[in-house]
């Protein structure tokens, strides 16, 4: 890429991904004196957090997806390129995309993760929530079943129209669930005329003993009550086996089902194919305790993509909070490096609590020895995913957003695009 | 369709199209006795004089386009149904879809309108606005004209990808310009560093002598000044020959282009065809005083697929405010029917004024002897699109968004969506 004489001299840090950690290194590293390009194949930066919230309706997308080059505006020494990554040669250090070869001195390399299937076929019966588009898909998906179940008139087929699946009972599974029955229960009902969305069949497979199983027994049981509450059926201990494009078997039951969602797997993205390095089971990263890959001292990795544990033994988990950690120790360091100094200490992940909403007035919050449930939870739930917007405007629209589906039950965006 | 006993003896009205008219329609129907059916191949109403926004990115789709099923939710007798209708059978007199035929009593027939192309294969290279997808496949095809050009290493195809062309200089293509050298001139330049969007070259082609041609010539005029203070290159009396992927030729002119925008003709629906009648050129249908077709007496047509002159001879224009009295009189008249009356007095158009925006702080407004330009014109236009919005949600949603996008020059929807 051309760049100027003046900028030439300065040292490059390329950063691949514009998501939670990408963001936080490149804003530590802004007047470090060197030239930062964040590369990214989508030109927005996504709050991951709330997208179950476009899935089903409550959200438009631009409300918690905004231009990477919007976020870093005011840093004029970071650049971005909406360039799609094909590979990393370290040995000559450059990045190479689909159109050119973009060079650095330091990379940067938080590119997340994916879903995975655990080698199985079902992707396209069984779509995941990770991007913007996967958000949309799934949006359509879900507002066709109530279309399609109005205008049938075989009762079979109907009730198989209004069977939504959920697979896994992580936060996600346990979100989209929530979520999914207060669109069925609250918002469609007095909108339909033929069938009654208010009878869907939600189900939330988990194949474990218990969902949301990083939380307390007690705050996984208070959720498990508050989704059957609200007329979710939860499954534990029950794996799936098949997936159709109308069916789901686990074990002896097969569900006819028109929507069936894939909350279940995490995949790293290739990453560790670009650096030729070895990645674990899910394709995640081993990293120094500086952040770096062993053996590629200019490399660092994080967010999602990077494997490291606490010094109890328990892997860090992957959250935005430790992404956001990390982004922002890997860009301190590579000042500190920059300078000609080494880091003192290695990065070291802070649990700031975790918490998972369930639907109206319900979350389960954990925060050191407190835990909150019912409306408090929800409410503190709802004031941190607020603040941890973006900027005003964001804040704004999405508070505004949410009195107004709390009050009238409407969700604003029940858009099925084409 | 399955109906109840009671409802099978009621009068089936069916409406297809859920535009300003068909709605208007339904709406002018609630509590006739009659039992209506909405049809649309899309679940939502779409307030098409606010699209170009959703277009450029100042609004997300959802803030200009609701389910039809909300707008009528409280309309009991009204049953929204999502099909794509086929054709219609006039003598047994059903409506058929793709899944399964529907028995009408009386038809309103309200589809609307389409790109024309003049028989040319353009649709391709210059995407028109009509609908939801096509607003987003603009804004993804002009955002990533400027994030090309951010990457591109070659002056001359930074250029072209820099280089905006609008075909038509009606209200669409002239509210197009001016918001697309608002994106390009107040939004992108803080957060681009190789590229310069401020140097866009943005040009409007006319095939008349003058744009806007249905404002008197002095609005017009003004216009003109106001789009090239802005930076848009007007030219007149340039009628287009081809147009490629690349470029677009007219005349002597051969223009390097990234993104070509068609806002030069309109095509009526096909609905001709399906009702076994002769259009016109533009594929409308002549329609008797009542708004009925000649020789079906049960058919309405309304909205822009209408074609009916004014008593002095001009024909009643395709605008939002037209199609809407057109509803408003089909529905009315079919009420009386059910009655067994007649209807008193043939439609008549009221034309209440027109108006067009052209940019920040810039519009102009024709009501009857009143004219208004500039800061006035523009704020007279905001507030009635503002109050022509369907619900209070969308109003607040609008009028914050425009408030941000005012003070900010921030365009608050700019995903690019896969």
């Amino acid at each position: 890429m051309e760049q100027s004489s003046a900028e030439s001299r300065k040292p490059r840090v390329v950063i691949i991904g514009g998501g939670f950690a990408g963001i936080a290194a490149a804003q530590a590293l802004a007047g470090s004196g060197a030239h930062i390009a964040i590369l990214d194949s989508n030109n927005h930066h996504c709050f991951q957090p709330l997208l179950y919230q476009v899935a089903t309706a409550a959200l438009a997308a631009p409300e918690v997806a905004w231009p990477i080059r919007h976020i870093v505006r005011r840093q004029k020494d970071a650049t971005v390129l909406m360039l799609t990554v094909r590979g990393v040669d370290t040995a000559r250090k450059v990045v190479k995309t689909e159109t050119c070869e973009i060079g650095y001195d330091v990379l940067i390399v938080a590119t997340g993760a994916t879903h995975s299937y655990f080698g199985h076929d079902w992707e396209r019966s069984a779509p995941g929530l990770k991007t913007i588009a996967d958000a949309a898909h799934i949006r359509r998906r879900l507002l066709l079943a109530f279309e399609r179940a109005e205008v049938s008139v075989d009762p079979v087929e109907r009730e198989r129209l209004l069977t939504i699946v959920i697979v896994g009972g992580g936060p996600t599974g346990v979100e989209l669930a929530g979520a999914i029955s207060e669109l069925a229960r609250r918002t469609l009902p007095p909108e339909f005329r033929r069938a009654d969305p208010s009878k869907a069949r939600i189900i939330l497979l988990e194949a474990g003993p218990r969902i949301l199983a990083s939380f307390p027994e007690r705050l996984s049981q208070y959720a498990r009550d508050s989704l059957e509450r609200n007329g979710v059926d939860v499954l534990t201990d029950t794996p799936v086996d098949h997936i159709f494009e109308d069916r789901i078997v686990a074990g002896e039951k097969e569900i006819a089902a028109s929507v069936i969602l894939w909350a279940a797997g995490v995949q790293a993205s290739p990453a560790a194919n670009w650096l030729g390095v070895d990645g674990d089971p899910s394709g995640r990263i081993a990293v120094n305790g500086d952040l770096t890959v062993p053996g590629l001292p200019d490399v660092y990795v994080i967010g999602d993509l990077a494997f490291l544990t606490r010094p109890d033994g328990a892997p860090v988990p992957a959250l935005a909070a430790s992404a956001k950690q990390m982004g922002k120790y890997a860009g301190r360091v590579i000042r500190l490096r920059l300078k000609g100094r080494s880091p003192r200490k290695p990065f070291r992940y802070r649990d700031y609590g975790s918490l998972a909403t369930i639907g109206r007035n319900s979350a389960i919050v954990k925060l050191g020895r407190l835990e909150l449930t019912g409306f408090p939870g929800w409410l503190f739930w709802s004031v941190v995913h607020i603040y941890f917007l973006v900027n005003l405007r964001s804040r704004i629209f999405v508070a505004m957003s949410w009195i107004a589906t709390y009050l009238t039950s409407n969700r604003g965006a029940r858009l099925i695009a084409r």
